[in-house]
């Protein structure tokens, strides 16, 4: 563990802050948990009988600021149980807390703002970090109140979670709420709607998307660039059903620990099912369906599929948050002296796909290779040998790509190392999106063999990529990222073709012809509106090209393009205008 | 109705004397039902102690032919309750039928055999008809014996099934039995397994197939040719999940009819869901999902994807019969005006996908056009002008179109008119693939609506459309016709490129990538192998083209290439055999 950066500390220091500032103003309150979290931080409360709104927000933002001017140093305390208990006898969430440290055999530390003369103005339960003293948090603003269950149970108490943020200085706050602004501008449920690209129907549920026509060009156009350039390495498509037996899973030794997390399925019939929740168990079973020998390594099967989860309505989000998601899943099975190679054409299909998206760009992303921690090697499952080279190899395929990554012990998987992939998307938001993950257990437990060059039986490794993941949260990030103004390659609609009066349009008729035999995706766009508000449709609409024509195109023969978001047309030959639409 | 053919009525005399010969042999026997099926015909027994098997056919056939040589006359007589029940004192399955024939107030038929002086030598409860007498049955054979529930519910009693086939005469049984030995040897599952498409897992489960690569090039050859088919009539993709809330179905009136037959799907979450077993009400949310104007119609939505349905483990058979089958789906929202216009196109599309597998031929194929019967109006839903169109239309396409088709009174569902395609495979097996469809009904249940011309509200009609139909049906279907020697379009591989020794692998090499750059689907095939082992591996393997490279092909640069199934090879250019490649 590395120390936090000073703008975790920053927002849990405010969450104690506004801990002890509603302290000050409801002094019956008791308190769940107030952690940090990647853009602010919260505490949770349980107010009792007391009414408590946004309209209280200023109040409790005045006694902060209070405790912020006092400048009160954040000390650490340890206290033994009894001690402990003494100090909260009647929070019977801190009680519980307390209880449960003690029960792991840890210790119970505390964190107290020290006023003047040593008087402790406030003390809390936390393992810390804090800044030194509460003078050091800057501004800081409550934004929301919802309501939390304790402990995330459904079952148990509810309690009021009120949400903050905090900046070293106003400018912070401002740059912040700007990008809330043009994020909220981008926002991929908004744009879904107005650029029809997907829907919900309170009759199928939440959290299943239906894809319109526009959107499924979107989805298809990801998935089939996708598909070529897997072909393009060797990798060969398979298709899986999306249900299994469990027997599957218990193979896999998922069951024990996700049956809760599946969706359950059930028929007249013989057995009972789950829905797949991830496609490796049965890519298993597609090499396992023969004799493989060490001809066949490596064998690349890829597949883009849905898989299902059953997630929690509430945490259900547009396309973000879904329970259908479709995953551009490959997995190689190889020998681990094989690793290196193929880590290396996962790493050009990378670059060529976030490429082509302007994403592979400078300081615009960033790898973290998970390795073991060092201190616990009891923690990591296959023999260390291998985790040894599979490690190794990650890293020079790192070096010899020349990625901006950064080892990180301890975030290794039980069963083996992995690369992610962290993208910025244009307003500053950072995206886990590609991974290879090493995996020296599941062949293990599927009793996977080829038979090596000297005729005996032998494990592969297997390796899990995915280059866009999810696609339903690629296509979250990717519309929010281009604000719904895809490069031409992308776009489901790539060009409208506008008559400047109807003695034009046969000539149209013509070109939209020529451009949909090279493939392009155009629509024809009737002289019924003026040119003028045609061209700002086609802006509104987001679509990359406006190709207006008029009598000067009808003989030349060439075009005239207005591009999204230009003032000014272009005049390009039909050739030149289908290079445009490439990925260049 | 129409009066059953000959060799129905002959299966259906065949089944009364099997019948009558077992009760020779087993006085105590009680029946159950005993109907003709599609190739042959079964009655259901009740042995009671009796242990019968296969041992037993003989001797019940020899029963049999006495039968048919007595030629008794096979004579109908109609019973009141009274005497019914009389006749069959100790048989419960006959007592359950009639009293159920009474409740619904039909009359009870029965059919005699009528020996010398009138004397009635057996008799069974039957709606008929029959053939004259028994001696007009021909030849026949008991073919196997199964278990099978009482009215087909497994809480009820367990009766002894025995199947049997009849002729004319010892020809037709002959014709019978080696259409019977082709079919094994072309096997799908054996095909399948022989040249790897597919395979099922026991931990994955029963029904549920596996596509390995080949098998998955096969399915994705023919779906993309399917989506560039439909693109080119204006089809827009779209793509739905695979569950959905229960209501969804309650809406569209499957729930009631249904439910027993889906997947039910259970998580902690807030709702159930149930495994999508059609596409259509799904499909209307797509529709429904913003304001349609008549500019907007037809919208036809198409999409290829997998439905779920819980068929019994016992009747689950390969590709054929199975719980995951993806139809190529379509779905036409428009104007009843516009129905004939869109089915030329639906026609269109048939006509070019079996035309590509050679299947449009003469009398390889025809067309059932189901309509209503005009006695029973009752039985249909929506406007009887609408339907008077509907079907008028769908017969003006089928004389436009010189379809050689049949018009079926009383065959049309509840909710519309229809056509269906039938085809035959090499082995003269009849299969129903292709279907258009009308629908009256759901846009009513789902209350669609579009703005017309007037601005007013109208509902549109629904087209269901499905080229191949089920893709796992289709491709059981069609891996038996070409015994597995698919066309070159549409073979998982294209050609084995074989070097004559390895002086020639770099000219291989490069013609491998000369091809795969221009799509095809060529491997490699080294020289460790003699070339007539090679050239005999690729005819076992089913691929098309055989390509041998030696001095004199990498001196003119030409191919010599052994096409599957030839004795003699033939000089092309690269060009030629590209196109040798196309769908010709």
């Amino acid at each position: 563990m590395c120390q936090p950066d000073i703008e975790l500390l920053r927002r849990h220091t405010a969450s104690h802050i506004m801990s002890a500032a509603v302290g000050m103003l409801f002094p019956d309150v008791k308190r769940g948990v107030g952690p940090w979290t990647e853009t602010g931080f919260y505490q949770d409360f349980d107010f009792g009988e007391a009414e408590v709104s946004d309209k209280d927000f200023k109040k409790i933002e005045k006694k902060m600021r209070w405790i912020v001017n006092k400048d009160f140093k954040v000390q650490k305390r340890m206290l033994s149980g009894e001690e402990a208990r003494a100090a909260f006898p009647n929070d019977e969430y801190k009680l519980e807390l307390i209880d449960e440290i003690l029960d792991r055999g840890e210790e119970l530390s505390f964190y107290d703002f020290v006023g003047e003369e040593g008087r402790v103005f406030y003390t809390d339960l936390c393992a810390g970090p804090h800044l030194e003293s509460t003078g050091q948090v800057g501004v800081f603003k409550i934004t929301k109140l919802a309501g939390a269950y304790w402990r995330g149970d459904e079952n148990k108490a509810q309690l009021t979670r009120l949400y903050g943020i905090a900046f070293a200085d106003a400018e912070g706050l401002e740059a912040y709420q700007t990008m809330l602004e043009e994020a909220a501008k981008r926002d991929h449920r908004k744009l879904g709607k107005e650029l029809d690209l997907f829907t919900f129907s309170e009759l199928v549920g939440p959290g299943l998307p239906l894809f319109t026509p526009k959107g499924e060009l979107l989805r298809s156009t990801v998935g089939d660039y996708l598909k070529q350039l897997k072909e393009s390495k060797g990798y060969q498509h398979v298709w899986i059903p999306h249900i299994t037996k469990k027997d599957l899973y218990e193979t896999s030794g998922h069951w024990d620990k996700y049956k809760d997390d599946l969706f359950h399925v059930k028929g007249k019939s013989d057995a009972e099912f789950v829905m797949k929740p991830m496609n490796c168990p049965h890519h298993t079973q597609i090499f396992a369906s023969k004799m493989r020998s060490y001809r066949d390594l490596p064998l690349r099967l890829a597949e883009t599929t849905t898989c299902y989860r059953d997630e929690q309505q509430g945490e259900l989000l547009g396309l973000s948050r879904v329970r259908s998601l479709t995953v551009d899943d490959t997995h190689i099975f190889c020998r681990i002296d094989q690793i290196q190679e193929e880590a290396e054409g996962v790493i050009d299909i990378i670059r060529q796909f976030y490429t082509s998206l302007n994403m592979w760009e400078g300081d615009n992303f960033w790898v973290s290779l998970s390795v073991r921690d060092p201190e616990k090697p009891e923690k990591y499952l296959g023999d260390p040998a291998n985790w040894d080279k599979a490690e190794s190899f990650l890293e020079s395929v790192a070096k010899n790509n020349d990625l901006p990554y950064k080892r990180i012990e301890g975030e290794a998987a039980f069963y083996g190392p992995k690369l992610d992939f962290q993208f910025k998307d244009a307003i500053g938001r950072e995206w886990q999106l590609a991974t290879l993950q090493i995996d020296f257990v599941m062949p293990e437990r599927f009793k996977l063999e080829y038979i090596n060059e000297e005729g005996q039986k032998e494990r592969p490794v297997m390796l899990h990529i995915a280059i866009a993941g999810s696609l339903e949260r690629f296509l979250s990030v990717i519309i929010e990222h281009y604000a719904g103004a895809f490069p031409a390659w992308l776009a489901p609609v790539q060009a409208h073709v506008l008559p400047v009066n109807s003695a034009h349009e046969a000539h149209c008729e013509k070109l939209i012809e020529t451009l949909k035999e090279a493939g392009a995706r155009v629509e024809y766009y009737d002289s019924s509106d003026s040119l003028g508000k045609r061209i700002r449709n086609c802006q509104k609409a987001r679509v990359p090209f406006a190709i207006v024509v008029g009598d000067k195109e009808v003989e030349s023969g060439n075009l005239t393009v207005r591009k999204y978001g230009e003032e000014k047309d272009q005049v390009m030959t039909v050739d030149e205008f289908k290079a445009a639409l490439g990925r260049g």
